[in-house]
């Protein structure tokens, strides 16, 4: 089982749909990594029954949780709660790169 | 409830024994931090029904995950799935600086 990665190593792009991939699926954490070229979103949504943070690895966006809206950059953390709406465009010129986790992981 | 943090605003620094903090605590996740000074470790344990992650903020260190050790620089990632021994000492010159998710988070 590798359990050491770069992020670096593992952005991607889609043109159709932001892009998105897997790095680790264990039995209470899936963690993944979201990339949104400039003006692509990902649309508003809930998980009912886990928790999910993305991190802001580079790039910036406007992300939305619940009623609450906050443009984030490269440092950034964002905590999306079981069951409260979250989405987020990427408002930047340059590629937004997220890393993401959702626990327990949705299988 | 804030849903929204950046982490160079929650660094910190403890002589002792290396510095923790918890940024978010939900029903699945607990998000912190932890801060090594050059020197400083954190032994090997493991957690029972949780698994983990670190992501290098800034620094390095050299982290065991079962029989694996990694240098790991900052962007690096460090998967520690429930019940395999991890632990990490600060091999550097400078700061490391730890996001920490455990899932579900300790009680």
């Amino acid at each position: 089982m590798n359990c050491f990665y770069n992020w670096r190593e593992h952005v991607g792009v889609q043109k159709e749909k932001f892009y998105k991939t897997t790095l680790w699926q264990g039995e209470h954490l899936m963690l993944g990594m979201n990339c949104l070229e400039p003006g692509q979103q990902q649309q508003a949504h809930a998980h009912d029954g886990a928790d999910k943070f993305y991190f802001v690895l580079e790039g910036s966006g406007r992300f939305t949780v619940g009623n609450e809206v906050c443009e984030v950059e490269a440092g950034g953390i964002i905590i999306a709660p079981a069951r409260i709406e979250h989405g987020v465009v990427n408002t930047g010129l340059e590629r937004l790169s997220l890393l993401v986790g959702i626990t327990p992981g949705i299988k």
